[in-house]
């Protein structure tokens, strides 16, 4: 008797861990060290030292009443102002506590600021390929229709051309994720500006606003040299949502916000907004000794350097090997074209090479697949053979 | 721009948290010992010893990634397991890891059980007055209808004539608080008894199932001596909705459960289902830390004993005063009858002897006032002179 709609989703499981569950299985038959797992994106680096020495302070320091108590809806004032002093001093911003709202990591914050926008059923989300799958749920449940813009696959910057020809009165906002889960493509400050552009036209000519909700859970994991504007500082209505999760390995602590700009139309209302659309979703802020951390330790990252270390071996070795990729600005994700057309049966003939690697339709851009290097420098140069081995199958086929 | 259903909530305060914010700013003019602020339910103990002590245990012994890492979307093996053990041992149920889904507390919970049972909109969740005022937006939020029954306001059990007349075939769940907010009361074995055989008879009648969703946070805070039935051994059809914010003194953690039975009809694929619901509403699994916590220490409770001292001053005092109460059985509630017809215009009076109740409206009962008496014993005596002085006044005017 269960809601069928939620009971039938329990049968269409998600690509990326199908791999990681069948890489589980397979470690049993030839050992964990010979199983190249790259299918999910699981911090592998340690949270910095500043994140478990302040939880040992508070619970050293503080009233314990006081740590674990109820947190307001909005959040602790003491993480919300640690945040965005945090940001205004690495990004010139203006944020004040009244901008930011405490969020259970990107997946809540991402469920108020959608919530937010979506007026009635059929109101449009766009995002474009290739995209996080969990996006369609999170729309979805929303009351919001998600809509994908093609690829442009010579870069994997924005396809403007489809975009433009997309967009329409029901549009509410434009979701975007950048540096990008599965492609590692940061988008460039031309990007940005061009998408401003676009969207600040399309509001005077609709008479309403549209928003860019800006999923930046990689915002942190960006390799050096590489052009990586703050999306907000380009667009009046913009609402970011951010988590932890990446920046500082505590995907599981589940802690993150919104913030919404000053000049955003609905700025004055917004933070208590997101607080009444709580209470229908059963959110109630992030653990409270979370965000007593945050407040601690807000500018703080792990040492994040291995996944360039490893971007940089990948990338070069699997081009030499002729792969055909777009080199990542950030993330631990890679993007390469398939060596055929399929990329579920790429996949499958890599597995049989104990290489585990997702194909990219899911993310609404077939013929790739993704690989998630989020893992030590030597488990990416044992299966450099892997690779080799795929591609000369490949090659001889 | 901002959806303006939930822009508009932003009007409408909670009458607790409004009492909850007199009583700041009140404190600042009079001092913060002359204020009796009895209007929130926050938890006034600190939590076990155990609870701390694991944390800290967790973050020297374990391996960093591991512990602030993702939990998979049905909660950490560890703590179901650790749960469920703990429940058939204090209970003589038949729990396994399968019964059990982790939620970020109760509102997470229930978030999770009212969308699995709701199947389209304007289907019926009935409860009992009076209840939680928030059970109105959990079941608004999922999409249901919250309908709620008159209470039996001799008893503050359950008014089995009305609820009989009010069930109908649009019935999904009837949602029962026991021990209750805000009445104290606990549901005798005689009323879950014939509870259940009010539905055995009507799930026959209709065809299908009506689940009882049994919010439980103040399971462990049962005075001595009084008959507190474990819901779910009485009726197949039930969902346990858990959080150990009370009996751990931890609510802002946000740890919690959704336990059902074995012998409801969804059980096999209700934890997968819980899954499917999350994706929607960006819940992920509480904390990985605190899951880590609850499994070092699932049987823990706080010293809860000052809760029931407490009751026991203030239903002796406040009865002799001339109030009209009924005992309290758990919790750190208490809701004595107004002293005038107007809950609001009493207290709204209290409030003029620094005395901060809740009146009864929002719960759904309206001529009484709540007490929350989640503080020290101390408090309470120095509170008793104003109750008594408001007892005056309404004896002479």
């Amino acid at each position: 008797m269960f809601n069928e709609k939620f009971v039938e989703m329990t049968q269409h499981g998600s690509a990326i861990r199908a791999m990681f569950m069948y890489g589980l299985e397979r470690a049993k038959v030839v050992g964990p060290e010979n199983v190249f797992d790259f299918s999910l994106g699981n911090p592998s680096v340690p949270a910095p030292e500043c994140f478990n020495q302040s939880i040992q302070n508070i619970l050293e320091e503080m009233d314990p009443v006081a740590v674990h108590g109820y947190s307001p809806a909005n959040g602790l004032d003491v993480a919300r102002l640690a945040i965005v002093e945090d940001l205004n001093r690495r990004f010139g911003t203006n944020y004040g506590i009244n901008n930011i709202f405490m969020a259970v990591s990107a997946a809540g914050a991402l469920a108020h600021a959608l919530r937010a926008v979506i007026l009635e059923e059929g109101d449009e989300i766009i995002t474009f390929a290739p995209y996080f799958p969990e996006y369609m749920q999170y729309v979805t449940g929303a009351g919001g229709k998600l809509v994908a813009v093609p690829a442009n696959t010579e870069t994997l910057q924005i396809n403007f051309e489809a975009f433009e020809q997309m967009l329409n009165p029901k549009v509410r906002a434009v979701l975007i994720n950048t540096p990008n889960n599965p492609s590692g493509v940061v988008y460039s400050t031309e990007t940005i500006t061009r998408l401003a552009e676009v969207l600040e036209q399309k509001q005077k000519e609709y008479g309403h606003s549209i928003y860019i909700i800006s999923d930046e859970p990689y915002r942190e994991l960006v390799f050096s040299g590489v052009d990586a504007p703050f999306v907000a500082k380009f667009y009046a209505n913009t609402m970011i949502c951010y988590s932890y999760s990446k920046s500082m390995s505590v995907p599981g602590e589940r802690i993150g916000y919104v913030v919404i700009n000053t000049e955003a139309e609905d700025y004055p209302y917004a933070v208590a907004t997101f607080a009444q659309i709580s209470r229908g979703i059963g959110h109630n802020c992030p653990p409270s000794l979370m965000q007593l951390a945050i407040a601690r330790c807000a500018g703080a990252v792990s040492d994040l350097s291995v996944y360039e270390t490893n971007k940089n071996i990948l990338y070069k070795e699997l081009t030499r090997m002729g792969f055909d990729i777009i080199e990542p600005g950030g993330t631990f994700y890679m993007f390469p074209k398939a060596l055929e057309a399929d990329a579920k049966a790429f996949c499958e003939k890599a597995k049989e090479f104990d290489l585990l690697l997702v194909p990219s339709d899911s993310f609404g851009c077939p013929g790739f697949f993704r690989i998630a290097y989020c893992c030590t420098t030597e488990k990416v140069l044992r299966a450099l053979p892997k690779f080799e081995a795929v591609a000369e199958y490949y090659k001889n086929r």
